[in-house]
């Protein structure tokens, strides 16, 4: 029997209760805390695969199919299973960060022509090290980076990354602003363009692609800032004459509240589709956390129910320090019983080993009497968790299993 | 010839400019920069040893010598060759929170025995590795850990960590709220308290010490407030009968910003002398920033200077994921030129290498033209950061250096 409680938004086919307990990529999951112990991070290849087809179907549907390709960002995740799953798809490409992202997405099996490279305060020391990859698609987010590249690979093509100073998300706050009215360090703004294309002209560059990255975590509501986003972005492109491709970078959300619905991702690609019927450029798109967060769960054992005061604990046997989401970006990630049964829910403050103020996995959760519960799951843990972990108290130590 | 420029609030007489070039611990730090490469963190072992003993020397002063001990908490930073030096000045003990920070320090020649152990959230597994070292003190912060460790060592002498329910401190932000309004985590509330008495006499535990940290980073100002939260905490210690210990947790800090006056040990030791003159009690304190924060420089490596729009940024080669203060809690670290002449100083921001909002080193710090520079350094940067470091990007490779 199923159980579809109201209060479990977030369950879905391939992550839900049956038989009062929960199922995952169809595993049992209290099973795998057992076999696993925890911390654990569990992902799911057919979750991944699943919401990279979704994107492809969407442009697709768009009629956008042969002229799109998708670049997964790797700094979401880069478990090497993960990552060489992802390359087996055939579906994606990668986007990376750092010369030795690109050394890692190559040794789990992409080609150097199969990476999107947007850096920022690269050093001579990084541009030496990724001249070394013929094929690498280089973006340039300033003037000094056009130079750079410039005097190292003389006569090829490059991307640059502008900031059209407009932004979108609704998670766009202080601390996930990448373009808007505040300036950033990403990206060449209108007011350097022209500069930015004489100068990749002096180093004989040829500027085939635009960049832009305007936003994170954006769900439907967000659509209309996207499609006023795209329009300041298509100026510069229409002003730069050897463009054939354009990235719209990422920022593709997933839903964290119950509150949340699902990104609708037909008015997403009809919003490029738009933009793009006119134009005859190919469009990159590069996601990271659409792909792999909702792929992902934290296995995490219960250490103690306590009261406090006014308030009940439940404590777990890791800390923030192993997914920093929800403790410094004030995303939080869903506790989830792994076995359900009809007591009563109640309020309760799930926290983590740190020995730190903002070590808060989920503040007033409602959740059953957990006595004879020995784990917790939280959902939405699959990107920028494990990719940012730090050995803060010495506590850094975690397992990760691709669930096939 | 020294540059007494009043805006270098910063310099004192182991780090200062001579000759046009910034020393630190008598080493020129362009060559210390040049020899070690970026990014690089340097600890000074002179400062750290100054730093343990104008503590000491101010319980010393306030005639507390005899009855009080320090205990370094060793998560502000566990670089080993650091905590092999504290351990040989013969200062200190440790303060440690995990049962791999007792392994690591233990390793590094301290002796369970000379080790305050305080943690949250213990798993059944971390318990029964604690309880294999001998003499190691453990202060319990829930009814579960009193319960836990009875169970394991019934007989034995404990601490228990309490909440007085008042907090301090000049950074106590959202983020760094330990004791005050809002219930947190730590410790056992009043309200509890009687229980955990009757709890400890249940299992044979002699409750011999009171432990509580109640604020972080706090300087003179805020010493007001740590009177008045010493007095509610003295009334959990004088209804335990057999405590003999009272351990006053850190929060010591060290000046972030020009305006910031370093914090007067001498009538921070006069409060708990206050405190403690009728009460025959032996005192703990853990400072763990106070020790390490200032004896650290963060070398770093200019990649580029560009003007965005209005504002110059300063990009350098690492980012917040090495030293997550800056970004995550809003210290911010200020950049300092390795070399110093009378160009005028102007508005820049420096910036990291992570493509993420947030990485953020410092918003319009006042420097030189840089052109000749091929370094800054950031100051603050010797605790809370290499400690707490990630490989986000994979941007996590730095080097760190004693400077004996």
């Amino acid at each position: 029997m199923a159980h579809t409680d109201p209060n479990v938004w977030w369950q879905r086919s391939d992550l839900c209760y049956q038989d009062y307990e929960l199922y995952f990529a169809g595993q049992s999951v209290q099973q795998l805390a057992e076999q696993f112990g925890t911390p654990s991070f569990v992902y799911s290849t057919a979750r991944v695969e699943d919401n990279l087809r979704r994107i492809r179907d969407a442009l697709k549907n768009a009629g956008l199919e042969r002229r799109s390709s998708i670049f997964y960002a790797m700094k979401a995740n880069r478990f090497a299973p993960l990552l060489r799953f992802i390359k087996q798809t055939g579906l994606c490409g990668i986007d990376a960060c750092s010369p030795n992202e690109v050394k890692h997405a190559v040794s789990c099996g992409f080609k150097p022509s199969e990476i999107s490279f947007t850096a920022t305060s690269l050093s001579i020391k990084d541009f030496k090290e990724l001249a070394r990859y013929d094929g690498l698609f280089m973006d340039c987010d300033t003037l000094h980076a056009i130079k750079s590249w410039g005097k190292l690979k003389p006569g090829s093509e490059i991307g640059i990354r502008i900031n059209p100073a407009v932004g979108i998300g609704r998670s766009c706050n202080d601390k996930l602003h990448y373009a808007g009215c505040k300036t950033t360090k990403f990206g060449i703004y209108h007011e350097q363009f022209e500069q930015a294309l004489e100068l990749a002209a002096q180093y004989k560059l040829t500027v085939r692609k635009i960049h832009f990255h305007t936003g994170c975590g954006y769900l439907t509501p967000e659509l209309e800032q996207l499609d006023h986003v795209m329009s300041e972005c298509m100026k510069f492109v229409d002003s730069a004459p050897d463009v054939r491709r354009v990235n719209i970078g990422g920022g593709l959300g997933v839903p964290h509240l119950a509150d949340d619905q699902s990104l609708d991702l037909e008015r997403w690609a009809a919003i490029l589709s738009k933009h793009f019927a006119e134009r005859h450029l190919h469009i990159e798109v590069e996601p990271g956390d659409y792909i792999c967060k909702d792929a992902g769960l934290l296995l995490l054992g219960k250490t103690y129910v306590e009261q406090k005061k006014d308030t009940v604990f439940v404590g777990v046997d890791a800390g923030f320090n192993i997914a920093p989401e929800p403790a410094y970006y004030g995303l939080p990630f869903q506790p989830v019983p792994l076995l359900t049964d009809n007591s009563p829910l109640s309020s309760m403050t799930v926290v983590g080993n740190i020995n730190e103020a903002l070590d808060v996995w989920y503040e007033n959760a409602q959740l059953p009497e957990l006595e004879q519960h020995d784990y917790l799951a939280l959902i939405n843990a699959g990107a920028y968790s494990s990719s940012m972990a730090s050995n803060h108290c010495m506590r850094g130590e975690f397992n990760e299993y691709l669930i096939d």
